[in-house]
């Protein structure tokens, strides 16, 4: 049977010691079934597509371990503020305001345009609203990770925090086999604005239904200090001592995570997603990226909301990946280029359950991939694909992305929805949000 | 008389506290005649041209206090180093082999044309065989200050270190008067590869011609280690002592003064460019902007060459200068938005003795401008035009240029070189740098 796709014309780097000057990838039923050298690709029969790269990268889709999509509404809204101020005077009130179904349905599709046309094919995003954070994803044809977030206050959606469960329920129900790209998962936002039994509930309820459970772990000096005075515990040991640790698949940030923290995190198997962009501007501190892979911890990246980042670009996020674990250990050579950008491949898969699935292109993985297009000063010369991505890409550079297989950015333009009309209506809402006089 | 260009049809940010939703700027013989509300533009007669933004933001060109144009050859060729390895098995052995003015002239070529891709209209460029890199500059269009390297070992275009005054001599008498927005300055490598002899010839032939001169100055732990064991002081200290540090124009680096040679400097009235990005990619540190700001130093920001960015485009600067300082400061006010965005426009301007020529859009002022396309999901939606410059544009977003008034980049393209074919040559080269097998 022929292949339904093949992409070849230029160089692919298909992940760690996998890459090929001129390079292919055939496609079938979403699928990859060969991922090599373009020579070495001898079909029984001619695929039944091809895709020139005309000379561009071919890569692995990246995967953004951690966003709040619909917080894309939110993007400069309020910058350079201290972290509370920015929270309880500004983003927590935008969000009373104005966050229900339709703003995160639609705010949503902007933040899956902006990170597709940035190169990436695989997000976890957690939130509030979250069917219709789904069922933006579902008819953007992206693959994802919907998580409710959960909170022990009032939240977008969960007016009554005796509800948040009945509402976690209801959506882990809704998305049950509804999109085939588009699982569900839950959040609870922290250790510090959860109680014990919302944490233990949370990971009950993930295990019943299947599903994933993240939360925000080790993010500020403040969390630390809150959970210590609570709790004398930091964050990590405070969820082993609940004994649902091991249930955690991934914890976000894990900025101020010392020896032993990093040490339980890696026997529990439990992962950390560094978003080191988002931590450097809000000033929290950075993820010692190094530190916890040698203490045997997964780490993968996410980019954050656009409340803080300000982008959803994980091009950009590797640049930050790579400068800061050099600037924090003085070390010139740690987290080399391709330790980093596999931090954002099988790194980030695995941090969400994906490893096997996306991250890499080789037979079985899914076809998720992205074409980036190098005839650009930028780009040239290209030594090394794997420097040049960490190094001086960005979103713009990208041309083509496929998700299982399917083509959903053709020339920079996203092909599934109406993008240049989602960001006509997210303009219209920003100018309520800012108000009369903005 | 009529002005020869009005550009309007978006917001204009012309300079602190200058920004208008709805902006025009007229230009009459390459300078600024009005720059404000579209509104307020009542000239005597219409404009020649109109330049339409669609939307776009307009604001001032950047200036790259400090880069070295030509090392786009080596781009990529050694990450992830120990910064000696790096320096002396990789990027001086290739300088030593590649570095000629015909190549100096093409790889100047490609930096010009990235550099106006991403929105910079001045730079300060240091290198070797440096007539070749200001028929480059003088070529594309470009403001440039363009500057003859001066070092005490053998150098590209200077075998004979005894030569190096001689080689200044011919190439500022050659640059004299040749073309109107290049004028040339001396660079001395740093205090710890230019004897004291050399520090002072070079300052006294800087005067001797009415050029300015600069210099590397305090980069690493390294040097200051150096410093204290050969000449018992701190580099700015050394100049001082030399009695030439008030004429030093600016210092580049700057990231281990401490606060009294920050004193010395805002004292000696000498300015530091910053080039955070470079500096986190080899380690060395970062420059402590908001302390030398406080310190009442005069701070601008550059790239810094293409084998340690690697990329030339000042606004991806922006955003390392200030994650940077809320990193380093662990307040998340630290530099804000609108202080960042001014560095890399009066900041530069000021270090490179441009201060009222260029870095605001006002009367008077270079029309040297940029248009950047709004109409861009990572740009969706914006509150704040210097927020989002600084938090998630990228170069790509640039879509016209104008330097002295006459647009040199239209819908992306640079008009005044084949760009496509100085890529074409430089990939070349670069598969000869590379070597067989490569």
């Amino acid at each position: 049977m022929a292949d339904d796709l093949l992409v070849k014309g230029g160089p692919l780097w298909a992940g760690v010691g996998l890459s090929w000057s001129q390079g292919a990838v055939a496609v079938k039923d979403g699928l990859v079934t060969y991922a090599g050298s373009a020579d070495g690709y001898q079909p029984p029969a001619p695929p039944a597509k091809v895709l020139d790269s005309q000379g561009g990268l071919i890569l692995p889709g990246l995967v953004n371990g951690h966003t709040h999509g619909a917080m894309t509404l939110f993007r400069g809204l309020a910058d350079d503020l201290p972290l509370e101020a920015w929270l309880h005077q500004h983003i927590f009130p935008a969000e009373a305001k104005w966050v229900n179904p339709e703003m995160v349905e639609l705010c949503t599709l902007l933040a899956a345009g902006e990170m597709l046309l940035s190169g990436t094919t695989t997000v976890c995003d957690a939130y509030f609203c979250m069917t219709a954070a789904a069922r933006a994803y579902g008819q953007v044809g992206m693959r994802a990770i919907v998580c409710q977030g959960v909170l022990d206050f009032p939240a977008p959606g969960v007016p009554d925090p005796g509800q948040k469960f009945a509402v976690c329920r209801d959506f882990l129900e809704y998305c049950q086999g509804r999109w085939p790209l588009v699982s569900a998962g839950l959040f609870a936002h922290s250790c510090y604005t959860c109680s014990p039994a919302t944490l233990q509930e949370t990971s009950r309820l993930a295990a019943e239904h299947g599903v994933p459970w993240f939360t925000h772990l080790s993010e500020t000096v403040h969390e630390i200090y809150t959970m210590r005075q609570r709790f004398g515990a930091d964050p990590a040991q405070h969820l082993a001592n609940l004994g649902i640790l091991e249930s955690l698949k991934a914890g976000v940030h894990g900025v101020w995570l010392d020896a032993e923290e990093a040490a339980l995190l890696a026997r529990a198997g439990v992962g950390i997603i560094a978003c080191q962009e988002s931590e450097m501007k809000l000033a929290s501190g950075t993820c010692d990226i190094p530190g916890l892979l040698a203490a045997g911890v997964t780490v993968g990246l996410g980019t954050d909301g656009a409340a803080s980042n300000n982008d959803l670009s994980m091009i950009g996020e590797l640049g930050f990946a790579s400068r800061a674990a050099k600037l924090d250990t003085m070390d010139p050579t740690a987290l080399s280029a391709v330790q980093t950008l596999d931090l954002a491949l099988t790194g980030s898969a695995r941090c969400l359950g994906l490893e096997g699935v996306v991250g890499r292109l080789a037979p079985g993985f899914a076809a998720d991939l992205v074409v980036l297009q190098a005839l650009a000063p930028h780009l040239t010369p290209m030594y090394d694909p794997a420097s040049a991505l960490v190094n001086q890409c960005r979103g713009a550079d990208v041309r083509h992305v496929l998700v299982a297989g399917r083509q959903v950015v053709a020339d920079r333009q996203v092909l599934t929805f109406d993008l240049r009309e989602v960001m006509a209506r997210v303009r219209g809402l920003a100018r309520q949000v800012a108000g009369p006089g903005a």
